[in-house]
């Protein structure tokens, strides 16, 4: 192995649902057959990482759990079987800890669909502690050379954001609406959207303008808390509506919007989370219009490896604040009051 | 010209919104440059004329107006600049009588969708006449030698439920689930589903349960009026959930339902109309399952002589009852009454 | 385990390229962490076999080698890690006996295509014996309840045959033809396309004509032999040419003609192995009539999992001779002088 | 009408097939029914139109003949049937002049491959005259506010490029491959892929690579004059191969070598017309390596708007030099001799 591994390690531990949040130390935990040891040196931390805390999806969660799912780290051990690793690799913690590969949604690359799938911090240990084990089919790999505090966000929020905009089906061109812009998965979303050749509307709130128009560079913006029709706005600045819309934005008013200024024969994509919200559209529109209403859960392997390569390539760079892994619980308080712009990435050594 | 062609004909006009419905002679109209004059034979009689008689859909009529979109019947006249069509050719007016063929939607042959889209029946005078005008571009080209009564619902009932199926994205050997299985449309949904190599799921009240079963030939069945857990039933009999859904019931439960029991990775389509409902789905289940909603509106001109070749090709066959023309007043009564099994098509002589 | 595992077992090994072929007493493999072990009832030949004995492809094989790809049996025994599996499933050994998972090509369900695949009768030992280990992810699932023997040869002809007619893109209602459908493989394919709801047209030979149109029923026949102008006669049964077209024939001239009798916008896909042998097409043409040549090779776990459930149902029946595992060699001698029609299936028993 | 138009005007007739090429007077035409007249400014000269004037495509042409395919203008003129144009909007004249509109290809939106397509400058008198008449369905839309001058060549040059790119199928952030990249053809290609988010391989002699790796910006660059090994050369600059190719080089060696260097699971693009040449591919090797050839003609009605739009944005610059329309039969001369970079595009009132 390429370095000494001590027997224990920093940990964030949930004790139980919205129970305590422990910086401590922990044993490091021994790699199986198919597994990787990955020393986690930067991980993100997601709004799910919250949910996943507070245990209040309709998916139950395993605790006590050492909590995220955004780990960018180095190979430094590996069990008996894997192969097509070596040690002093980089390699990424992703929200999909591991499937089946044996059921059909697997054999169809929807792995993160599969019945089987163990998710990390969530029902397996995850990031926030120094040391990790990672599936070796699953690990992501990070190409050599890159910041890995800057990678961290991409194993997550950067690879949803890409699935999301490829999910729209929309072509180089066309444009692409993302509701929500000017946030953490909305910028990095802006900015997958350009480098896949997209027109890009944002929609944000007006404090958001100069950041989303200036510095993420969208062909256009829409203020929804002074337009009076957002609908009718989203739809004057697209020439007939956006082909696609991302809905980053967890609104309800915002999502069902949606269905209504997307362009004819467009399609809506459903990307976060909310817990209990309802996506609600009239029936007769849809037909008529003949639209779309999509799904899109985090991306696959090879989603993973493109994300990671627009990255890579400098066309993508997450926003972050590095922040240590101590200071999960304070990070969580930022997030829950919305005083948060763009990512935190804790340094798992401090 | 082929036959004498007279000056005034029979024909059924709507005077005004919900007002009288008149069976009376008028002048047969004259073909323009890009038009044909059809002799129609014989005419289907869709839910959506009551909807259009009533001017009950959030889309402006034109009244007076001589309903009916489903008019099949021989070329007996033709503009000047007509090409590609004879004097003799079966010819069907459906749905979509015209629209601009140079707009964006035009170009991808989402006719149905221009904007600029004129509608037989609805805002352009249709089939419930002898003698109707057809543009050369849209009128349906029907092969010569099938029954042309036959043949009327399958211009609107069998295109749509032949759309709704494609749409559906479903493959060979994989599940669809056809809501109101038992229906004028639904029993040509389940025929041409399973000409197109799928497995068959009828839903519907148990009466229908013989018939779907027996003669339309389902693979399973669930009689939604007994199911104490449809969801639950469905994905049951098709080994966790059909991989498309066609909701030709405009129930609104029934709709909310598929999006629920569609397979993971699924599709639900919208094909019904129903005025002012709309479909409601959890986002948190449409993404970690990853389903699609998908409004699925009449076809093109290539899936209209897709649907008449397998109909021509005896795959399909819309159960028809023969009428007549000046009873169409009494036929919506039967139809608002719910006395109907499968379609009526009326002679348009009698 | 279900059953006692002898130590030692029957086999058919090849000493070297085009060596010796030995029926011969050999150890009972042991299972690896991932693997199966499967008591293997029936094996299929293969001309592909042949090619793996004499070591004729640009492909090198590794020898002594027990040789056969298409194994059905009874999963006996496995190794430790192995997961989703039980003692007394059926399970098949197919071609692809493992890959990576790893790579790109992996992670797009395009695991044949692997860099690292390891192949069943050819770079490892397959299922001319009569316990054979198979790797877990890779292993088929066969439906319970089937006879293995007509099992046997869906692993390798009918997921070829199955995965070739998707890869023409062909849908429900189009022309599809099939250029050597009274073989082995041809007849397999004639069977899946009408399940598929493709219309089909056979071409073959002439004594072949009753047997592809009396019992498989085509649509239409062309025998090769007989016509003066092939590309002609084949536009002419199929209204201007087959949507798609499946070369099961190695012949060149069959495979050159396929590219001019294709409908314009059709797809032609290659998916017999002739070494040596060259596609031709003129550029001209395939770019005006804008056609599409494709490679199939065999079909990934899906398609695996598609084409045993279409012959579970009973839709597809491939013609079998049941023979015994010590004849291989003059099996061969047979196929070599194209003195079968069918497949042969081995009783390893016998 | 905006403008008083001449009874007469200047053209460029070619009387037979490589017959004389005259510049002189002739009538102004008269537009059809649903016609445009349009005054075009500039014409593009395209290699095509070489082949027009000498007849030596297996298509015959229709002579005498106004050559050209690429005439960018204002409307001044229309038929009494023309809709949704209006007199000084932009138009363009682009090689489909007109097609059915009602046969299969033309209902699935390939337009070009209409069996009774027209052509400009090849079956119907073309750009080279002041004033032409159009298809009012067929005639490109060009946006307001262009240079009309550079406008022109995108109408061929332009627009097959970008068809070409979307027949590869390639995603945002694959490789392409250029074959050709420094040609007329090839620079559009290079601009339109980078402006798709498409990481470019420019392939073409030494004397290029300053042009098209600084000026076009092309991510790799391969001197197949130099390289030994072409095909190893661009494998190893892609690492593994482009996902597609187009074969803007209408070199017979190129073409072929494309078909061996392209990636596992890729397309090869055939684009360009030369006569008589074939494509060779090894069947072995295209089907294990499960790879696609494709031919690509020019693109439809929404190819072109899509083209135009890049085009408009400012994101393809074609590069140009302004000739006179009586030069004709010179810039012939020059592009035989291979002595013109970029695109002839000429003044027609010169």
């Amino acid at each position: 192995m390429s370095e000494d591994i001590p027997k224990t390690q920093k940990a964030v531990v949930y004790a139980s649902d919205a129970g305590k949040i422990e910086y401590k130390e922990i044993p490091v935990p021994t790699p199986g057959p198919n597994e990787l040891l990955i020393h986690v040196k930067y991980t993100g931390v997601c709004h799910t990482d919250i949910d996943a805390w507070r245990g209040d999806w309709p998916l139950p969660t395993e605790k006590p759990l050492v909590g995220g799912h955004e780990g960018a780290g180095v190979v430094v051990g590996m069990g008996r079987d894997v192969q097509y690793w070596n040690i002093g690799d980089y390699a990424g913690i992703k929200w999909l800890y591991s499937c089946c590969m044996q059921c059909e949604f697997c054999e169809e690359m929807a792995e993160p669909n599969c019945p089987h799938a163990v998710l990390s911090g969530y029902t397996h240990n995850g990031s926030f502690q120094q040391y990790a084990v990672a599936d070796a089919t699953q690990a992501a790999r990070i190409p050599k050379g890159v910041d890995l505090a800057e990678a961290a966000p991409i194993l997550c929020a950067g690879v949803t954001a890409y699935t999301a905009l490829k999910t729209t089906g929309v072509i180089a061109g066309q444009w692409v609406g993302i509701s929500g812009a000017g946030g953490g998965l909305g910028s990095v979303a802006v900015q997958y959207a350009k480098a896949m050749g997209f027109r890009v509307l944002g929609i944000d709130s007006g404090e958001k303008k100069d950041y989303v128009t200036n510095d993420l560079g969208v062909d256009a913006f829409i203020d929804f808390t002074t337009e009076k029709d957002v609908v009718a706005a989203v739809k004057n600045a697209t020439d007939g509506g956006p082909h696609g819309v991302i809905n980053v934005s967890t609104s309800n008013t915002a999502i069902n919007q949606s269905t209504e200024y997307v362009r004819t024969l467009g399609v809506v994509v459903l990307v976060g989370l909310p817990a209990g919200s309802k996506v609600v559209a009239s029936v007769f529109d849809s037909v008529v219009r003949s639209i779309q209403i999509r799904g899109s859960y985090v991306g696959n392997r090879r989603d993973t490896a493109e994300a990671l390569d627009f990255f890579a390539r400098g066309l993508v760079k997450c926003p972050i604040k590095i922040g240590k892994l101590r200071d999960v619980e304070e990070v969580f308080k930022l997030m829950e009051a919305g005083k948060i712009n763009g990512r935190y990435v804790l340094d798992t050594s401090k």
